[in-house]
């Protein structure tokens, strides 16, 4: 069960409205790594985990905090939206600054949401549970995790370049920091249940029943090999069973598939060497 | 520029037909975590690539790989669904062993695809490119790659424990193993940048710029506190410039919002403070 | 069966194209509260309508009419695409009226419609039959019905206020009138079923099974009880069976969840006190 | 900012697992009208509202409930999901009750998910951010939430007859009854704007500026008129400003729309009574 | 402008309910080339034509035809639907063929749709706009119908086979012969416009910008070359411009990639030859 | 199995960086008949294909191709995107040139792609598998791929026209040839097929099945005819198996649907004419 307070984790006051960065914004907030994303991700890996407590309570402590996420900037963004320019198209063409905020807002923004935030990319893409990745499988989840929060960054820092609004990037910089936080928090993790099952994942999958003689090999399926310069190619893997190996030419293993024609009912092609189909009925 | 050669680069040859099997086998072909994603993944980092040569024609080379096991994968489905039974209810009504495989059956593969795989998942969603994660900054993206593959092979071994048809594991053999070497592959490649870049990304971040006070803080948002028995409580970050802290009861650093009144024009609902508007034109 | 003619229901005449307005405009005809929407709900909702057949003819008549409003829509926005520039880059970025219209358009109403209006919303999102809502229950589908005229009906405003167009805005007039009958209309039929059946959907379930202590209750699941001001927080409740209470400290009822690890052929993460799994074939 | 405490709201025990209605379950859990689209909605309603804190802080503790239930719904979807049998097809085929849960079940909640709940619904389409309904009208959104709860509380009824299990009744039991509080608490908050606005949504709008002869209209567009005996078809309209008015045999009031040749560069078909083009370039 | 009448078109009426069905017959309500997708795109291409009146008039007979068919389809699925068994799970588990049933059904028919059809395919994904094609080059969209037409006529053929209702298969038999109707239709339609521009859509771009050496070859990027046995391999062209020349070798015509690093503001991956960059701000 | 080279199959080199353009050139690469959509096509059909080898062969051969066309319109993306201006607003409010790029660039395109091509199209909304068609009956998907190549062509035709730099032109100026070749492909197969088959899709259901009657029918749903006036509204049908007639009133041949009342555990609105239900339990 949850509770609310009214007060939001860290400030969400831009300087000045700005339309546009709003659009922009909410790629943070419902883009496929904004903070919907992780928000939904951790909560359902914290109901659905059937292993220790303490992963549980702390999947759902950060899964907790990314609401208060979610809550900022949807904040924010209602307030970048304040009196936005909306009126009428033969004024704004003769002011172009007024002419390109007008193209750049999302128009949902004043049409759909009366000057709030939605819960949408900055293409106007609904947010789509399909982000959410939850497999019961913590050092899988972990991995995913680590992802979420290495692109979740990533774009906080490229919308942090991208404005000079003073109130916008404090609270950007909170949301870095948290970040910064949340990597290290999963590598932490990750670490700790690397070292009781090792890195492959699933750990419990008996690699007899895997075909062994291709779980350590590079395969070269281009001209040049520049490939071949990685750590990948040479050494030993970093599961610590086997030797990476590099192979040039990777050779097909497999038939050559021909598919039994399909039966008269389902009306496909029929072969040319065989008799065009008496009346199906 | 791409080849095609007709051999596929392991067998795909199932015993019998299991229609039920095919469309639960669907999810590693156009699921989330199937084979579309990681080629359709592999092959947009790699052609976005502004990184070293190295990188880039690794990248493509495994992509290259995934277009063979979508190949493979589509191969297998197909043969999974020769002969499906698809004939009147009645009489499958009274076989409960058809009726199953009748009720179990994906019934696009027969009334749209003809007895062929499609590029949907296991409950028939298609395939999206929003699963394609390509940032540009290859620490992050790699993560990305080292969830599809772990991902990936568990899927993969989940459909292994449920089949028994030898043809069927033979494949799934291949693809694991494909999946143990893919996982080393990106711990290798992710080993290399984390050398040269450190754990957090994007490196390239000033991170005076960042709320550094809370960079390092593991904040409980419950009751109770088995949260506190990780690594990721305590001890030294992960990125070797901090040190890990447990705060039990996060306080709020923000403000109350309270957002400005809508202008009439967007015609929200008017504060009860304020005089009803005049007509608006 | 439908037949046809010529004639638009109402005029859709625009005084001059205006390409960025077009875009725009697309959210009322191809949006979630858009006029694809209601014509299709209305549709659903009549064809699948069990109740009396003054009830199916009425949602037919307006579902009916609502298929000449996407014709309308339709008609106005391939005019006010007409001629639109689309020519090249450089002589664009000379003129920003020029360079405004073309940033602000949608792109794919020249590349892929050739001109015409396309059935998506402002952003380009194409329209989705989970904007549909028909659930057989008349008075539930009357509420829906009743917020997508209201949503609608604003939606149609604030398109009215950001054009001065005269014929976009004679248009206009005509669909906010519609949308206004079509509250009124609304209302009343919900007003008739509500008589009969009292206001809880559905009215067919037995109260007893209900958990009745719970059934009046505001919880107040925050800080602060501004919530407790409204008609909602004390006072008889709308059904006219019970009585609104507040309740300030809303306590958990329920359990710690806390769910069975997973059996082995999941391969989900083992919790620490069970022995790792012995290989699972 | 959000706070967590362990113990459910109300209990969400099953007394046995049931994967196949599991998947049914999802319904309330993902689909269009279950617990995520309410949380989802009240809490943006909440965070962009421009209007009286009241409101604000009403909106946003029932948003906060809304959680609650989300986390009741995932932890019992997990617990009817424990031990789903997902084995070998072959013996699965010979017990046709086995056969039918795995023909029944949810293929993802297996391989996807190990044996978690989803954030889909019944058919497994993942719920999706265009569910959302937040205009800053309050007036209209208050309407949206009366047929979410109408439409949410129908559902929860179906699936309460369709079980039998005392754990899943005594659950749903415990919605069911907080649906009636909500149905009744949007009835009460409508009341109190409909008593300051009137009940056409916007308010705000000058009625002069909308077409109103057509205002209080019933347009019959169909043979026959069963639409007749409704109220919808005479007497005072619902915001008493008219009268409505059957019109059996409504004319078309429009022009007979001739759109104009596109202009050459767009490449479309040219009409016939034009010379072909000469070549374009 | 619109007019119902309250016949069908032709009869829809089952023999008995059959919900397994009903949920496989969506595919040609809702389907990619369901009746829903072919009104749509009729209309849209109708509204937007900019060509012949005789054009527009003919696509919007054909238009307003296929709501018809829609209206046929809703009518049908839901008395599939009637009186659909969703009782208690126990008891259906003791019948193996109510249980195949159960576990066959749409489960939103009956939870979310109140044994209604709905706008969905027989997977349940919901019919999407991305489906409509209209292009305003009458040429291409007149094969997109042409291929419709034959994509829906081949699924109501296989939707034909798998049932013996006779009712069902009365209704189909309709179908199916418009279908038959609708691809001679397009066929003369195409026909006409072929003889007019020729058939290389469009007609009205210079050829000689574009790259004509490769204008009619066909290029063999495999192995084996039993791709040469068509007709498509040699002989004149079909637009009479050219002849068909097969390339056993096709080579590559263009350069190695090597794109630029991208700017530090990115905060991509920097190339291992670049200096780690001073902090960004 | 695939191999790559390094070589594009033709030149990909704009003169200079348009983020703009890079943005309108998403459609043909990852719209709905953008490479990706042919290239996943023309694969699918591929390894579906039950029908000769020489189809499969010459399928797959062109579906190779493609997968080469979205590498060059990829590596197009991002060489269109490089130094892309993302910087502060107020600055670039100053100069509308910079104003107009940066509010008609796709903010994915530098916040989550980092400078790199996505697979989207031109309104950012990703591709989507249902784009995807691969019936088993090649007569029905050659249609589908001549209409994908000429609505391919035509898309290509218009971004031309709106470009002139140079570089991007003669990389069109191949793809536009190729859709040349591909048309006429196309043709050729479909030309082999209908030789042997006819051209009704599908050739193999007897067609005394079908409602003969009304297979050679223009059936004019609206008033006036100018359908009239077309090849398919009279001569002989383009099966050659009958005469076109034109009907100007065509006539409903149905009932007039009326659906039973629901069971009451769907809880759905009762007839008037029914009790109110007894307590559903």
């Amino acid at each position: 069960m949850f509770y609310h307070i009214k007060e939001l984790q860290y400030n969400a006051k831009p300087e000045r409205p700005d339309p546009v960065y709003a659009k922009k914004l909410q790629e943070i907030l419902g883009g496929q790594f904004g903070e919907i994303s992780v928000m939904m991700q951790y909560l359902f890996q914290g109901w659905n985990c059937r292993a220790d407590q303490k992963y549980r309570d702390m999947i759902l402590d950060i899964g907790t905090e990314e609401i208060a996420h979610v809550e900022m900037l949807a904040t924010m963004i209602a307030q970048l939206l304040d009196n936005a320019p909306i009126e009428e198209q033969e004024q704004a063409a003769k002011d172009p600054v007024i002419g390109a905020v007008m193209g750049g807002m999302n128009p949902q923004h004043a049409i759909v949401g009366g000057l709030g935030a939605k819960p949408d990319d900055s293409v106007g893409y609904p947010w789509t549970a399909r982000y959410t990745i939850a497999s019961g499988n913590l050092l899988a989840d972990f991995r995913a995790n680590l992802n979420a929060e290495s692109q979740g960054r990533l774009q906080a820092v490229r919308l942090y370049e991208i404005t000079d609004d003073p109130g916008v990037r404090d609270m950007l910089s909170f949301l870095i920091a948290r970040d910064t936080m949340h990597q290290n928090q999963w590598l932490a993790a990750i670490h700790e249940l690397e070292e009781r099952e090792g890195p492959v994942v699933p750990s419990t999958f008996n690699t007899e029943y895997e075909k062994q003689e291709v779980s350590y090999s590079f395969m070269d399926f281009s001209k040049g090999n520049e490939s071949k310069k990685g750590r990948w190619a040479s050494g030993p893997s970093f599961d610590g069973k086997g030797e990476f190996e590099y192979i040039s030419d990777p050779e097909a293993m497999g038939q050559i598939p021909i598919l039994k024609p399909a039966p008269l009912y389902v009306h496909g092609t029929i072969p040319s060497d065989m008799p065009p189909p008496p009346s199906a009925h």
